[in-house]
């Protein structure tokens, strides 16, 4: 193939690692892209471990010199798969060296982090002088249900919106024998599920409704706040939320509430979302991530009901007709790979790619806000240091077979 | 007021005699009716509970004496309520003495006791020489959803029916301790799950498709094969099936599949029909028997798929508007009340009410073909002897408040 | 029958009139009371409307003296079913007749009335002596699934309760030609969605986990400021809200949070409930009523998940023998009739019935403190003037059947 | 790595080629296998879209030589993954050849070709005298759900097998402009959704129970028996089912019903079981595959219903400690990998694979009298030409994570 090469370096091995890596497997297998993918190298500190993710995960080799990596003219995009406090070093120090880059949500610790990594990311230039491209992988915009809810709120099927509704509830932490880890540290996470959850609910409801938010108010709670050292030598003391709920007020007047928790019995990755239109309402459950709910009003009056879509019509939803026959479902990993051939097209194409550093940043104003008002006790108004125009929807590419 | 009355008697008070009871005492509050419906008399045979039955039930007076009933002037409509094999006796009776005759499904044991008690019905005229009106309580018809469903297949929503598969599924007879009742013996009941069960699912094809039964074959089993005495003296053969599978072929080319039993675990009373048209489908499941879900090949690409419809919109869905607000739901009783209006209705007005013995024998006919392939291992052709139109599809009539 | 007789004269004949009406004139026939129930009175303002009204309901008179019924020896109980600005009156001057009351929910417009009702209902004694006994139409404690879900919590299945989510979403305000009604009133509703739906979800969620309110933050919004009046002519003000959400911190820790809209589109009578503690989880839709979702975490690893149980097993579920064998469903206004029957238990037994006056009190102490948020946008301390238990949890009376 | 290499050969590259490829380039990924499993070779009979295909699904080579290539030492397992028709030729000339054999069903074309298959597959030898190994692609078996459910049934939690009813419902004929493909005619594809969907059915049943087949009876139709050219050119008779329904007596007596179409609107890929056992129920329905339904009879009466289990639980659910934390869920592409693994692992340690061609004929007994038993009218008695043990049931393998 006469392809160029987008040569690929991850920092980071572990969950969004592997995700990762399988998204860098397999995207020349299931789109048609203006470069050749190659996980060339991982990154990371301990050479034992390194090996062995270098060849479980597919990369054709690894390092554990990041400087070395951002030296290298082979390398095209970086990727930053690491806990959250190291996001900001090394994207801002790809950036410097020129790379792409594609960073792991949350942007960064806080809106100070963010706002560096975005004015890193707006003066930065590949060695041949054109723009470095950034992403954020919010992964979750790219499930072709809720890009297929995106697309429909775009054209007006749901009329004004009026309410978000969104939880994103887990029971990891219900267990009180379950160790303390960087994501519970505000020294490495900045907070707990309200970074890790309310981020995606704060991504999913800017993506779907283009609308930006006004105020929060917001409440947290630590129900176990001593854990156990994952080294097993002593306790730790517990200083991010194990849930966050906060209320919105959106830019057209709609009202919002959200509710991040790590303590919910019985689920396990319960992400739901449910938007009311002056016309219609979806809604769309993560755990059953190939469905949406759509409800429209004008529908006939004796069949009128919330439809259950299966977003798998390659001719109809978007990334479908990339993969397998109608009906055939995708699964988690799948948002990865779609994300990542968006970003391929786009630096190619030099088309917007979405999200990207901005919209991280327009999400931990958010982020920062609900928090501090957790704290304080009082109404907050969202920072919007920004002028962000909604991202464009996504469209289904009608599904030209590969073969 | 000054409505006339239509004084009912009532042979029954078990399970069937108190939902009827309930239907008798609450349609004046529910429906605008020709007639104020007076629940008069209940007939039966031990005066102790009978009278006991007459207070709770709600009946002005009670009886020991059908024969006697029977000749009341005061009494107009004879209510069947009581096991299957004394239906043709009282129904015929009951023609007989001139009076109109609501009667339990199935209508008898077999075809030769159903054709019998259709001849009935054909000749017998009320005092006043008008014929005698007959209806067949095969209640389900009357649910919103039900109603609905059978409205839009009328109206062609769902094309050409190509399948129907239909499951009426309980489980009070895995448990081996369950004593023997009437409900288990051929000589009383007829047959067992098939009888009781795949009765409905019939009669529920027929209302919902227009279409009748070509041919059958049908499957039974009985895995408990004695059963202790009700009366806890010794044990007895259960000579009825515990659940009875069968195929047909209906008329327009259509392939359907039923199946009914009382054997499995989980399964209260999932009685679940699904219709696939060349345009659309619909499922209703008895469960959820507010909710209809509806697919229609012509929606939108993007969100084309299953609807639940709640049919509690009174302006749209039959007998809705009769009851509470939308999203108020409605219960099984309901479906009785519903029957009883319509019935009630065409008594003053002489239109066709359906079901009636007609379709009772058409409904055994299917019956009796399918269990005597399931004895048989062949397939069976359905005796049709009577050519019955479609009923008419039921309308929502917008729902006029009663107050 | 040698019963006694409770006499009951109901103020209005709206939709809760209605409602109310079905209750009084069912619970003899499904309950063995210790009174026979009687529907004796019908009371309102408009002789014409009001004669239909006792017709269709089944009154056995009407009148349109409140003061004349209140004098009779022969009304032992008297039901408010009028908007809610009259609920205080009507109650108050029955209590002072020596009447027992029941009232529909909210128990006032605010605060102050309900201290008012609570004081007088206190001091009520009947002419002869006895304390009169009040009730509070929080009708959906008493379907099945609810019911089962407090006993399920008061045994420790859930162990300690950690969150409360709950919405009641309905749609008919979207439509901006609804005229305005004494609901969009605040002299007449106190507020809107809120003192409406909002209070159900107060109600469930103390009934349930046994918890009180600590503080709240609230957020409102109308989102249709001008209605036309019902009459047609001219324009209205509508001053009330069209949603309300608020956060809540509960007595224990737990975090909660409430929607109440009538502005969500295809949502018509959506009441959802989520509770979840250490041990397990429930929800509950009320769509769906006879059904509750129910995870333990101590069920097997490979079968672990929500159950869906249909509440209608009479040996185990509240209520549900009293009824239909397992899995014929129940609807909306069972629930009246199985408060109604507790109601008329505890007249004789003496026992407490709950909810009453003082559940009405700190329901509306937690309504009044998240409107108040809502206007201050500040977090609102929840006055808790009384000390009150939890309700006791209700428990299956297996099955007897009536007959 | 010094595990030794496991070069593969696939025939056919359209939709189950790419589905095999998928799990070829993955398995190495997400298992700890024995052998480095290779993508060698393609092969097929058009250069120009081979060589695309080669490149796209990751094949180092492709070749237009099947004999060339069973020739070769460096290729040890043979994937054939073409029409029908080709699978006993192709299947049989590679284990002639000495290779492992991977099929996609149905096995063959009929019961003979089956027979030739397993006779072949009992005496081939690989170029170290070895048994060659087979297995037939079976997919679905491997769902974690899939899994879970044949465990449970294996460990008795369900009793005794009464009941199993399955429906694959499809709904891509439906359109009569939907050309004819092979999968339209008999003498490439044997016979249309039966073999196609039925098989599926067939197996799953099979495995999850471990129970076979007595005896059935079928019932096809052909809805549109005309379908144009795929190339344009004229009208082609269809001569096989749209349809395919049939009712079966099991080797312990249970009762089954199946069903198979591709007329079923609205129905993309819903393949639905449901078996009841005297002590419990499962339902899975690959649409939701991530999702197990399980009830079982000793639960708490208060809260027994079916459970929905997400099987994603690594501890728990086979497969699942493979790749994403609990609820973040699994594809359809993912059975393929699953059952590759298998497949590899019982390479190196000689174990039992199931399903192999035995089961593929004993499928084929199943299918070929079903479909006689359609065209006869006869009930059929199964063939059951061997003696086969049930396959053991997988277990969940605690995740011991790969990195």
């Amino acid at each position: 193939m006469s392809k160029p090469v987008l040569n690929v370096a991850l920092v980071g091995y572990s969950f969004m690692g592997r995700a990762h890596s399988n998204a860098y497997r397999q995207v020349n297998h299931y789109f048609d892209l203006p470069f050749r993918v190659v996980p060339k190298v991982i990154v990371g500190r301990s050479e034992g471990p390194l090996k062995v993710a270098a060849e479980l995960l597919g990369w054709e080799e690894y390092s554990t010199d990041m400087a070395a990596v951002l030296k290298r003219d082979d390398v095209h995009l970086i990727d930053v798969a690491t806990p959250n406090d190291s996001h900001a070093p090394h994207s801002i120090a790809a950036l410097k060296a020129g790379k792409h880059v594609l960073c792991e949500k949350p942007l960064g610790l806080n809106v100070k982090e963010c706002k560096a990594m975005v004015a890193a990311a707006d003066k930065a230039k590949t060695a041949d002088g054109k723009p470095c491209r950034v992403g954020l992988w919010h992964n979750y915009r790219r499930a072709p249900a809720a890009s297929t809810a995106a697309s429909l709120i775009a054209d007006g099927k749901l009329g004004e919106i009026r309410h978000v509704r969104a939880v994103y509830l887990q029971d990891w932490l219900l267990d009180d024998s379950c160790p303390a880890t960087w994501r519970m540290m505000s020294k490495t996470c900045g907070s707990g599920a309200h970074g890790d959850l309310n981020a995606h609910l704060i991504d999913l409801t800017r993506f779907m409704t283009g609308l930006e938010f006004d105020s929060v108010v917001g409440l947290e709670q630590t129900f176990i706040k001593k854990r156990k050292n994952a080294d097993g030598k002593g306790m730790l003391d517990v200083d991010v939320d194990d849930t966050l709920l906060f209320l919105a007020k959106l830019t057209n007047g709609a009202v919002a509430s959200f509710e991040a928790t790590r303590a919910a019995a019985g689920r396990k990755n319960h992400y739901c979302i449910e938007i009311n239109g002056t016309k219609g309402s979806i809604v769309w459950n993560f755990e059953r991530m190939n469905e949406l709910e759509v409800y429209t009003v004008e529908d006939e009056p004796r069949h009128k009901g919330f439809r259950t879509v299966m977003c798998m019509d390659g001719s109809a939803h978007p990334y479908a007709g990339n993969y397998w026959p109608d009906g055939h479902v995708l699964g988690y990993e799948h948002c990865f790979i779609n994300m990542l051939a968006d970003f391929v097209k786009a630096l190619a194409s030099g088309d917007e790619f979405r999200p990207n550093f901005a919209d991280g940043l327009a999400n931990q104003e958010v982020l920062d806000a609900s928090l501090a008002s957790a704290k304080s006790g009082k109404w907050v108004t969202v920072a919007r240091s920004q002028k962000l125009k909604p991202a464009k929807a996504l469209k289904a590419v009608a599904g030209k077979s590969l073969l």
